[in-house]
């Protein structure tokens, strides 16, 4: 981590159910570093720990976070459950853990919220997204995090738009 | 309920995520009072009343009760959050709530728990058959329960062979 | 909406692929009502008006938005491809429309965005959620709507333990 | 197992529709050497051997069983069948065996049991869960097993603690 | 019934897991009336009567039955636990009775059996489809029933023609 | 093949849409020759060669077959218009094709076929089923293929109990 | 059908496996009406028709047609089984008829075709997006009919214009 | 590419959201090119080039195509966004990328479009049958392409013949 954001306030806190969940993760760590949003990341259990998890939940808007990223698997209890305690955004990561039915379990356990307690809600897997998210959030009242969201926007299109140069050039140009 | 199961110490708590719940539970508490084993009901939301949740939890073994009943739908969390506070056996019963996806997120939410915290699901809409199923956790040690669930078993047997007879009878006789 | 909401600029832009969707949507410009949250609402559909989507897309957060709920059905292509143009995060409803296989495609199509395009899904039909988790993104750097967010919270937990004493009073009461 | 649970009363009757389920089955087992509640393991198939099938449920409860854990995979039929049989609770494991379509089918034919004959129904290969429950059921009524189950939930929150440490220590310290 | 149909020796078994299964099970019996294969109906539940089910099996071959047909809804275990005893084809009737999850429940536990144990499974609710399977076997060794088959087939394409014939004439002729 | 068997009339026609399909398909095969029951295998393929299937489907009776087994994946129309065409009993394999959405497309283009058109779906990839159902429709009227299948149950049921013996000698003896 | 379409050579052929799907059908021809398609309408069943099946696929190039619209339900062979016998495109739309399970045996027994024989499947009851698919088809080299699916785009872009306008001017007006 | 094809106007467009799809879709290409169907392809991304997509279905009609074959998975907008803004038939293939859950976000967010933008969806990963699908809509008003494809079909059936012939011959002749 870049030492300035080492040492700022976190505003995104990332948490996941296991260790195991560690390998999807990262990713949210990783994208939230490169756009410059300090972030800290722990391991929170909705079932093996639920008093850990009801503090966390409890304590995150006083302690600074702006933002909440959950990630867990199988039935995924993790994101709902911190939603239900805290009125921070709570974006939600179904993993498909190595006991979950394809995925579905931790689709639908973490997507079907009833109305009151939102979960923003990622792709499978998608932890990713949870950190571009997260980083939005923080971007649409912060301009730095917003240009960097929007260059990285433009890294996007540009990795595309390489492609198709090298498909042209090469022996894969089928016109 | 006949007066001495009225007054006697609840064995069996039923509880749900909202009052809507209700007329799915309902089937539970009737055929737990039909097999005379003792209850109570309330309604105890994961998301909506989350610290009620944990104190129940926390004193369902010290009040006495032997087995708890949750019921809830959508993405529900009321079973597995139980079952991760307390050791007493938790039946879980996946509503098909208005907000479900034919119930898949209440069957999976419900199912699906990680290693260490069970959870005794039972059928989609299934409040008798958790009402059964708590019976005979308590009838494996009371068998005065257990001879009123042997009773049980041989009506629903005989329930079917009187519709075979009137099948018989009848102008459906078409044998 | 309250005189001050009404003149203020539009933090939230609601928009839907159709007109049969606002059925389904008005939960969402209700809650933001209540909690004090300035939004617009209209239609945007990414099938039959994409110039217009582009345009909406385009101008939304020079315009003063800080989210964008989008609402669709079907293989619902508004709030990915609203996101796939914006910085601003993008909170997709899917809707469970007349055209839809049980509202699955609605989900999937919403949900399952490639990496670097994020959606926050909410569960189907959840219209109301997409506003309170608005809200929580507004309310995580306005404390005064986070305040309101912290009494809608209690308005919740109240509603539930006035169902219990419901509960306890009525000849519903078991115990 | 240790000597006084190897002589002891078996309480709880682990059966599995073939031997090829044993590599799932075997955690039930474990778990309940490790919380000291006796039980057997055999084989016991509902559609190769329906006369040992019947038999077994017949007698479970004479022989001193308590609780009936039975796996088993595709169209499983062995849980609800003892289920039909003996009154004693039946734990069903849906085994995610190799002729299963992705486990739906272990799961549903044993989740789905009719109004009047209950199947406790535990995570897909769940195995250890379906241990942890039948102790939890031994447990309600046997205090020595109930203190087994707490210091098991101990350690499980235990190992959680112990990978936040590392990861705060580590060079995955990421805050 | 025509009445040497009716005084025949039943080739034909058609059982169902309740009574409530007879609004669809009805049709297996009409069929085979119009087809002129003698059979017999009743009521036979593997969860609520499983010894009678046990005797309907064993016997079934020795009665002089060719072929049972069993229908049953949700964890449907009649069909496969009727095969499991005799060595007769039987075919499954997957309900959708109103405790089933859209069907998907009925389908898979009738239709995934384990290798030795077939069930001759027709569509959802196809119990009329049972019904000409029933016959086709029968009519693979009898040229009378396989000549009424043949008649059967002639008429349901003569149907379709005649439809043809009304779009002609009708106002709905669009050539 | 037995000499007898190989020389014999073939009474079940087994077919299959590909080349591919044959490592699936070769257990009915193998199983009919084990039961003694005379057979033919070929490939037919209802989209690559539809008028080969036609004329399979129509001359199949008066060659004298008495039941065909068809096997595809995918989308599998070769059971479904292989029984438009014959009035003999048609047996449908699903195969778990490559192209296949894990089988659940294979399944239902075979089993949900409309009233009138029966096919005797077995389990996904179920060819052993499928020979054994075969020779079940040839043992309804054949008093040897009765009594080969009658010795064929208790092989499966003699296999369960030597593995139950082997669990109790073995150190897996875990009583 | 205006004068000059109703003489014209029929262009695209519009053919269902009942008249029970011509309420879902109509709409196929309806828009080709609009579009200025000449087409022809009737019903040719796969399973209950099948030499007028292969009658029909086998003339359809001959006649003068360009595109076939085939729709059915449940185990749908009829689009499928046209394809694999004519070289003209065949547009599939998957009919959610009362037999099916919630469309998704009708969808998947269209879509899933093998390597060889597309099928151009269409949404779950899309016969008026089939009927726009086959005039597109047809306008790729018609310009005429290019210019009528321009207006018809504009037209449906214009009726959400409408419908953003009523809700600016009515009481819907939120902003 | 023959050099008359690599030269001539391409008819047909092939898309595709990624790099990564290009193994897949590569069939599509292949299969015109012996079917002498002249087409261009590239990478062109919804998601990550949103302006780029739409001057490509902009321009697609008056640069000369016919047909759009477009490539995506998990969410995948491509198909259905490129339909909304041409109206040549774009067919689209629902590609089973890493990210889609076992392909069915991606079959359902191509297939199920509302009434009015179509697209012709083909099987998962069903590239070879896109390209077929795209020649059969040229070969419907060209002749040369349409005597292509009925070669083409006719080396399908020969290819089964000859395993036919493979099997009868080997020691797979089982008959």
């Amino acid at each position: 981590m870049a030492e300035e954001v080492k040492n700022a306030q976190p505003l995104v806190g990332i948490i996941m159910g296991s260790q195991s969940d560690l390998k999807v993760m990262d990713a949210a760590a990783e994208i939230l570093e490169t756009l410059g949003v300090p972030y800290e990341l722990t391991i929170v259990s909705a079932h093996r720990t639920p008093h850990r998890m009801f503090e966390y939940a409890e304590n995150a808007r006083k302690r600074g976070l702006k933002v909440i990223i959950a990630g867990a698997g199988g039935a995924a209890h993790l994101p709902g459950m911190v939603a239900s305690i805290t009125t921070l955004p709570v974006i939600g990561v179904p993993v498909k853990s190595s006991n979950s039915i394809d995925g579905w379990d931790s689709v639908l356990s973490i997507l079907q919220m009833p109305g009151g307690i939102p979960v923003a809600t990622v792709a499978l897997d998608g932890a990713l997204n949870a950190g571009i998210l997260a980083a939005e959030i923080v971007g649409a009242f912060n301009p730095a995090v917003a240009d960097k969201l929007e260059k990285y926007k433009i890294s996007l299109k540009d990795k595309v738009m390489r492609s198709v140069e090298e498909l042209k050039r090469g022996d894969r140009d089928l016109d």
